[in-house]
C-alpha cells in the first residue's frame, strides 16, 4: 500500500495560467515544486546528499522543508538523521519530521543557539555527517537536476527563483550551465532580508547580523553559503528585492488566478514580477515555486489580505 | 504574449502524495482539474460544446464553473454568450465570466428564478443554444476526455468523483467504457443533497425539492439530468454521501498532506475516503478533484476549521 512507485525526486509540475499571465504582464510558466516529495525543492538535495554520503547518521539544523526532505531521505537510505529545531517551532513541522522517521532535537534558542546545539552533536557523534541546507555540495548538486529539466523547456526568457542561503539559485545556474542553456537566472530575495543584493551590489558576500523578520520563513538566513556566492556572483544575472506585501500579493495571486497553494518563500518569484514588471514585461518568464508548507493561519492571512 | 501555445483542454494533472495515502489508508492518485483552463473540469464539457453548435449565440444559467468555462469555450469559437447568474454571486465569480468575455444578466432570484430568465432570454434569442451544465450530450461527451485518460493509468481499483447534476460521472463513465476499462466508478455527493443517491436506492430520479445549503456549491443542483440519471443508473458502482464537515476535512487534508488547493465540491471525493474508509482500504484509488475556484474567505474557513 502507500505508494505504487519507488520514492525518488518527481520531475516538477510545469503549469501555465492564462489570468496569472495576464495579471502579471508576461507569459508566465509555473515550474512548482509544491508537489514534490516533502512538499518543497529540498527532497532533491536531501536525496542526493543521503544516497552520496558514507556516513550512516546524518545531522542538520532546519526548521523548515530542508529537515523533512533529509528526514524522508535518509529513511530511503537507512541512515539515523538528527534535526536540530527551534523549540518554538510550529507543531505541524515537527511532527512532520518526526512522521519521516527523524529524531528532533527541539532548541531553546534563548538559551542556545541552533549551531551551538549541532556542534554539540557532532562532538557527541564524530563520525556523523553535517548537512547545511544550502552550502554542500551535495545540496547543489541535487538542486541542479531542476536545472537540467528547466533548460529542456523551449523559449523561456528568464527563469526567477527565490533566494535565502542560495542553495536553490547555485542548482539552478549550475544545472542549465551542465545542459549548455544560457538562460539567465534571477533572484527573488525579500527586502526585508536582502543580504544577497547587497553581496552582488558590493562585489562581496554580506551576511546580516539578525535573522529577518520576513514572512518568507525559507528566506530568513543570514547570509549565502560560501559555495553559493561563487556560483551566484559567477551565474545570477540580478535579484529583485520583493517588499512583504508583494510576497503576500504573489501567494493571493497565485491562489486566485492559478490554483496554486504556495508557501511565502514560494511566492517570491511571482512577487518578482509584482516588483519589477518592466523587467519581465511581455517576456516568457518560468517562475520557481519552491515549495507549498505552510501553516493554514499563515496561509488564511496571505490569500484574504487580513 | 499572454499563452505560448493554443487554448483547449489540458490533460490531466496526476498527483501523488503519500501522506495523504497514509491519512487514508489507501493509495491515492489526485486526478485534479484545478489546473484545467478556468479552474475545473467544465471547461472540457464547454470546450466540446462550443467547438459543436452550430448557434452563433449560446446562453446557459450557472453560478459558478460552467459558466466561466462556457465563456472563455464561446470567446475561442468566436460565439456570444450570455450566462445567467443571481444577483447574490459573488464578485469575484461575476468579474471571472465576464473577463473571460461573456455577457452576465444578473437575476434577483426572489423576483424571478434562473430559469425563468432563461426562458425570456430563449424566446428573445430564438435562434440562441440554450446550454445545461450537465444534461446535455455534449457536455456529456467533453467530461468523456477525462475517462479515456483515467483509463489509460494501470492497476486503479476505483475512481471516485463528485455528483451534482452528474456530468462528471456520466462523462467518466462514458470515457471509461468507450476505452474498454472497467475500472467501478464511485460517486460522492454531499449528505446535505443527496438526491442521487436516493435516486439510486430506489431506482427512480429522484429530485430535491429545494437547493440545499451544501459547501460545496457544485452539487447544489436540485437532481440529475435525465441523460445523467441514465448513465448514473446503469454505470456507478455507488455513491458514498459526505457529511458537511467531512467535505471540509477533506480540503483540509489536500491542503495540508498534498498542498492542493481544492474548492469544497472537489474535496468531495476526498471526504467520501473519510466518511467511508472500509470501502477503499489499501485500495488504489483515483479521487477526480474536479474544480479549485473558492473563495479565499471560505477557503480559509475550511483549512482552519474556523
Amino acid at each position: 500500500m502507500t505508494t505504487a512507485s519507488r520514492i525518488e525526486p518527481k520531475r516538477t509540475t510545469l503549469l501555465e495560467s492564462e489570468r496569472l499571465s495576464d495579471r502579471l504582464g508576461a507569459s508566465v510558466l509555473l515550474a512548482t515544486e509544491t508537489f514534490q516529495h516533502t512538499g518543497s525543492f529540498k527532497f532533491r538535495a536531501a536525496y542526493e546528499l543521503a544516497s552520496h554520503v558514507d556516513a550512516a547518521h546524518v545531522i542538520a539544523a532546519s526548521s523548515g522543508n530542508f529537515g523533512q526532505a533529509l528526514a524522508l531521505a535518509c529513511r530511503l537510505f537507512g541512515k539515523r538523521c538528527t534535526v536540530v529545531m527551534p523549540s518554538t517551532s510550529a507543531s505541524v513541522k515537527v511532527d512532520a519530521v518526526r512522521g519521516y522517521g527523524a529524531q528532533v532535537e527541539l532548541v531553546d534558542v534563548s538559551q542556545e543557539s541552533r549551531a551551538e546545539r549541532v556542534g554539540r552533536l557532532s562532538r557527541e557523534f564524530p563520525d556523523a555527517y553535517i548537512a547545511s541546507a544550502y552550502d554542500d555540495a551535495w545540496v547543489i548538486a541535487g538542486n541542479a537536476s531542476l536545472g537540467r529539466e528547466l533548460a529542456e523547456v523551449p523559449g523561456l526568457d528568464a527563469i526567477v527563483c527565490p533566494v535565502g542561503g542560495g542553495g536553490l539559485a547555485s542548482g539552478l545556474i549550475k544545472g542549465l550551465s551542465e545542459s549548455g542553456s544560457n538562460v539567465p537566472v534571477v533572484g527573488a530575495e525579500p527586502a526585508l532580508a536582502n543580504d544577497a543584493a547587497r553581496s552582488l551590489r558590493e562585489h562581496r558576500l554580506i551576511r546580516d547580523e539578525a535573522e529577518s523578520k520576513t514572512i518568507a520563513d525559507g528566506a530568513r538566513t543570514l547570509g549565502l553559503g560560501d559555495r553559493n556566492w561563487e556560483w551566484i556572483r559567477d551565474g545570477l544575472q540580478a535579484i529583485v528585492e520583493v517588499p512583504e506585501e508583494l510576497i503576500a500579493e504573489g501567494a493571493r495571486a497565485l491562489f486566485l488566478l492559478a490554483n496554486l497553494k504556495a508557501e511565502p518563500t514560494g511566492s517570491l518569484a511571482v512577487g518578482a514580477l509584482l516588483a519589477d514588471p518592466a523587467r519581465f514585461r511581455d517576456r516568457r518568464v518560468c517562475c520557481v515555486i519552491s515549495g507549498g508548507n505552510v501553516e493554514p493561519g499563515v496561509y488564511s492571512r496571505m490569500i484574504t489580505g487580513a
